[in-house]
């Protein structure tokens, strides 16, 4: 294998799959970072896997020997991202000594070589055969990851609420995320709403049929795809295929493969009050700002603030005390619906919630006692934000 | 106590003084900051101390009512820290139900009730009754600190190598730090060297006669000097009041007080060889960033880089073998005086050297064999930094 390529292209496709090597490799291979040049399409591709995720990107480059071979992802990285810019080649070498083989990295100013390991060891990354792929509006999956990405559960027993849950109707597509605290629902769509973005359809993609469709994908996996779709226009497309235990997203010549989490989703439609006695309407910024200042006295341990809203004083107020620090207090307008009342709330899960909520304005929505509370944008994207309170001790 | 000031300066000057608040207080009050309202002159004071290192600041403010008390640093810092900009109330509220006292931090978007502790179990500052304040120009400072600070022992145990040393002759002052295995030795002087520079000679402040002047100052508080001056102007002078047991930095509104470190500092310039047989000149920039990158194939262990130089060639090399990753080398041009030879560097120090160092071309000096090594600016300040070579075994 040899081919000469540009720092700049080789250093940002590594750092991209570099993302898929598990930090603590259950085999020496998956540390590593498999490498194929191609000379009939002029074209190096790279791929990084765990086992349940892999990346896989390809960039354009000078081939002038097929090949492949796998070297230390690290190492590699760490070696390119501090070459200077401009021309890099990359060869086998045959190790006489050994009978490892040895990849030779020469740039304008020195040379390295790297032991590598043969590329016939490294795991092939699942394919997907049966089934067409849709087609996803890039528009779509950014919001709908936007909004519900963070209400997934980081702890790695809780299975299936580790993922996001993915369901298609004929003309949307629900994002939904819980870690049984806290539920997060998005529905995305491209239907327009208004004459004037009616004008504008012809430039918004097409929105495929997704009636039926249900998935549920690891959320560390999502954020990897949030990373690749980050710099690309809304107005793209993205390529979804889907099968019995896998799905797969192409974008260009990135691939992102993973493994779906299996189980049934929770049904969390029915968490969802339909009827509501109170609501109580903010501004959402204000509200946020006031929780990060009365959250540095919350207790470390139940993180607990008071909100006590007002129909006649038409504001909200939000308390805490301790026992040993002090206490803080703060107000803010607020347009309340029905009668006065109080509700405490874990303050982390209530700003984890009011910044993924894309509107200026917000609607709380409640009921009497421990009953959930909802969150909702005024305008704008369809999302819910679900909360379960915390009971006041008198 | 009552006042009233900005949140803005309430803020940075809560910030500057925290830097003295132990993370772990040995004793309860040293967590806090102690407040004192003067309503004469208008001003707040602020003060920290861990017993060592103390931090006085003072700030202009409406101050209705003379008084002190101390507060939590930590809490105080992260509540004024969210607060929004403008207007802050300040005051002590007695508490009936306790013996303790509460103070309420009143802004436009709310109140906070912290609890406060008695100014009178705070410990005073040192302060330094004989001795004639010096004027040092801060420039001086500047250059010193950051030639020299970096080369002092972090660990705790190494007692007076934990400090840099000053001592002055009647028209310089010298910065030396060495931790047992380098050494950096910094003359800063206002003497103007070239015509030009005389010619700007009255903008330069006057340099004080520094005769028989030693010092070792704490490393931990001079870093917190260089953040005080890091934004004055290189003309301003720093007051300098030393005793036997005290240092105190005096800059505008802004004090530092630290302990001297006790001992006698070691007689670094007998270290420093006099003769070398061999020298070689070289791009600085060009040698560091080569070293990054074969750094990056360095053994974790003893992070050895071989570094061979050639008159003949009229270049270095600079090379890196390991048993299981691999090799790097890289060479760039130089000039080297002297016989050719090779020999052997710990990576981090020549790394950190080499970016203390302030110029474009740089000049190392070497004998045969395990003699230590220094490397010298070409121009500008008189800086020597030395570092022990690590034997080659062959």
């Amino acid at each position: 294998m040899k081919f000469l390529c540009s720092q700049s292209d080789l250093n940002s496709n590594l750092s991209l799959v570099s993302r898929a090597v598990p930090s603590r490799p259950t085999h020496p291979i998956l540390a590593n970072v498999l490498v194929v040049a191609d000379s009939q399409k002029n074209r190096v591709s790279l791929t990084a896997f765990d086992l349940s995720l892999g990346i896989e990107t390809s960039f354009s480059a000078d081939v002038s020997e097929d090949g492949k071979i796998t070297l230390p992802a690290k190492l590699l990285n760490d070696i390119v991202s501090r070459l200077p810019e401009g021309e890099i080649t990359l060869m086998v070498e045959e190790d006489e000594d050994s009978e490892s083989q040895i990849v030779a990295l020469k740039s304008a100013s020195g040379q390295f070589q790297v032991r590598a390991m043969d590329a016939e060891e490294f795991p092939p990354l699942p394919t997907v055969e049966e089934g067409e792929s849709l087609q996803l509006p890039i528009v779509m999956l950014t919001e709908g990851l936007k909004g519900a990405l963070f209400a997934a559960s980081s702890d790695e027993t809780k299975q299936i609420l580790t993922g996001v849950h993915l369901t298609g109707t004929p003309d949307s597509l629900e994002f939904a995320a819980t870690d049984g605290h806290r539920l997060s629902v998005v529905e995305t769509s491209l239907s327009p709403e208004t004459d004037e973005e009616a004008d504008e359809k012809e430039k918004i993609p097409e929105m495929p049929n997704l009636e039926g469709f249900a998935v549920t994908i690891p959320a560390r996996a999502l954020r990897e795809l949030e990373r690749i779709i980050g710099n690309r226009s809304e107005s793209d497309t993205i390529a979804l295929q889907v099968d019995e235990a896998q799905v797969v997203f192409q974008l260009g010549y990135q691939r992102l493969t993973v493994r779906k989490l299996d189980g049934a989703y929770p049904n969390y439609e029915m968490l969802i009050p339909q009827q509501f006695t109170r609501s109580v309407c903010l501004e959402r910024k204000r509200l946020l700002s006031s929780l990060e200042r009365v959250a540095v006295l919350a207790d470390q341990k139940n993180n607990l603030v008071k909100c006590t809203f007002s129909h006649e004083e038409g504001q909200v107020s939000l308390s805490v005390e301790t026992q040993d620090l002090g206490s803080a207090k703060e107000s803010m307008p607020a347009e309340v619906t029905g009668e006065s009342g109080e509700i405490a709330f874990n303050v982390k899960y209530l700003m984890d919630g009011l910044k993924a909520l894309p509107t200026k304005d917000i609607k709380m929505q409640l009921n009497e006692g421990n009953q959930p509370v909802i969150f909702n944008p005024l305008g704008g994207l369809q999302m819910t934000y679900l909360v379960m309170p915390v009971q006041i001790v008198k």
